[in-house]
């Protein structure tokens, strides 16, 4: 741990008997260096096993060829599928990924982005709690690269599902199904725009189909622990108890699901449970989850070729970009209301 | 995305009329500066709404108040409920963490390393396929702050559960359950060595209990896909089909529970299984599985720890760290033997 093992290139300057801006010329553009004063620096480089320091190399080619992605939740598996795609197509560019979660906290957020901005990320793909507020607008006003995933509005490139329309869409299945009590679970709208947007495509199917609506039909749930038991208790107590439940992401579901056995609910008997995103426990859980699909992998293979576009091309792309198709996955988790 | 709109730390020094060390020195030691100087260069940078280029704030300082956390894939919720842990403790002692994952493959795991030195970070958590490889003496070696995770070997300090008695202990209990023909599977060695500690565990419980063990006890899934439907098949085709299998982890069971059903046996009926990890999911999936719990958020806390005590010494701790609690938690997908 002696801090000689990792030599500054103070030192190698200092042993090569040149300036550090020749060690530096050296490192990042050796063809400008004298050819012997060149393998004098490699000798001594290669002495010490002295590694390029990144930050000199970043100063001298403001590049860093590294890419922060911000995520709201590491637990959440729509999140790392979408990372996978994200660290997948950066590799085939020879860029790094930096992952970061900020766990639905607006502060954090804002701290993550200044970190990476001072680390002089390439640029930063983002899923934080509001696309329209200051984290976007910034990066939009000092023109950082930067593409916003999962939501579609705002001022910065947008790869997304249409969440309004695929909430109306699931609804819309559950009032086919027959049901005619509803309400949905989810984040607090502060923590996640996705999940206003959400309930804005709830409530509209239902508004469109004469279903009474109330202010209790939006339950919340804490972005942090994501327990369900007291809404749902609340919900199933109250006089006019939901047959079906549209939770705002797959993990609600499932967590509500849980809630509603302990209660001694049978699912889909007595409540039909759907969920959105179609994280690949979905299939797993019992009963296996009906649920909204977005495809994360491919979705974050795409903000990163419209990341790597803005970089190559050094402007946002010129028009908007079309919503990913959404897709309802019907399984067992949901059925025709109780008589 | 002009690039004027980031400043260099030159235009500043130049626009001042300062040198450029001057500028730095400000930024980094403000009160080595003229107060004047001082005062002009900040209005400089205000103007410019200049970020301070950490790269260069690095490069003067020689810390980055930054930890790498490498982990093996970004889809197992073991390594997220890690991540939490390691990122709640950094926080709390104003560290940032940046994780990259390497989805199981040696290459990526070299090239990440590689890449968190280049950038400096202070220090590295990883979890990777051979905590006695290459990557673990390389960083032991040229002295990097470094802690191993999820495995108890090598020379870097390790946090993690005894993989080996962990496993023993879950293959006694299903051997205390009556069963008699048993299989493990898992990911191959050469991408998890957790994996091949946890056979060896598995191998010394039957063989100390005079049970035959096969070479085909132990089959291999990608780790990758984790697909687990080839391996289910030729094994419960096989001339001693098992009446037991042991999952190298939970997402591997969970596999596994899909494989079998799939094929029409029932859990815990026919076959039971048992995984490793206890990730939130365990309980909600179908049966709720039996599992190793290992303590994935509390063991990114104390790695973080043990890094940041090492920051501080500049030494490793003198004493190895005992081992983390392990656990079985017994649910409903084991039980006892088919008659």
């Amino acid at each position: 741990m002696n801090k000689s093992f990792q030599p500054t290139i103070r030192d190698i300057a200092r042993e090569a008997k040149v300036s550090i801006a020749t060690v530096s010329r050296y490192l990042n553009m050796p063809e400008k260096v004298r050819k012997e004063t060149g393998e004098r620096i490699q000798r001594i480089i290669d002495k010490h096993n002295y590694r390029c320091n990144f930050a000199a190399k970043a100063l001298a080619t403001q590049r860093t060829k590294t890419i922060g992605y911000i995520i709201p939740a590491v637990n959440n598996q729509i999140y790392s599928e979408c990372a996978r795609g994200v660290q997948d197509e950066a590799q085939l560019h020879g860029y790094q990924v930096f992952i970061a979660s900020a766990e639905y906290n607006r502060q954090r957020e804002k701290q993550m982005v200044e970190n990476f901005l001072e680390r002089r990320v390439d640029g930063i793909i983002l899923t934080v709690s509001d696309s329209m507020g200051d984290i976007a607008q910034k990066l939009y006003q000092e023109k950082i690269p930067a593409v916003n995933l999962f939501n579609k509005q705002g001022c910065l490139p947008c790869v997304s599902v249409d969440n309004v329309q695929a909430s109306y869409d699931a609804t819309k299945y559950l009032i086919n199904l027959g049901h005619k009590s509803f309400a949905m679970l989810g984040v607090p709208f502060t923590a996640s725009d996705r999940c206003r947007m959400r309930y804005e495509g709830f409530l509209h199917c239902l508004q469109d189909h004469d279903i009474p609506t109330h202010p209790q039909s939006f339950v919340q749930v804490s972005s942090n622990t994501l327990d369900c038991s007291e809404g749902v208790e609340k919900l199933m107590n109250s006089s006019n108890p939901p047959t079906a439940i549209f939770a705002s992401n797959d993990l609600v579901a499932i967590n509500t699901i849980s809630a509603l056995r302990r209660l001694g609910f049978e699912i889909p008997k007595d409540v039909s449970v759907i969920g959105f995103d179609d994280i690949p426990m979905a299939k797993h859980v019992w009963p296996p989850l009906t649920t909204v699909l977005q495809p994360g992998y491919r979705m974050g293979r795409q903000a990163t070729t419209v990341l790597l576009d803005i970089l190559r091309s050094g402007k946002h792309p010129e028009e908007t970009i079309p919503s990913v198709q959404h897709d309802l996955i019907i399984r067992e988790s949901s059925g025709v209301p109780p008589r």
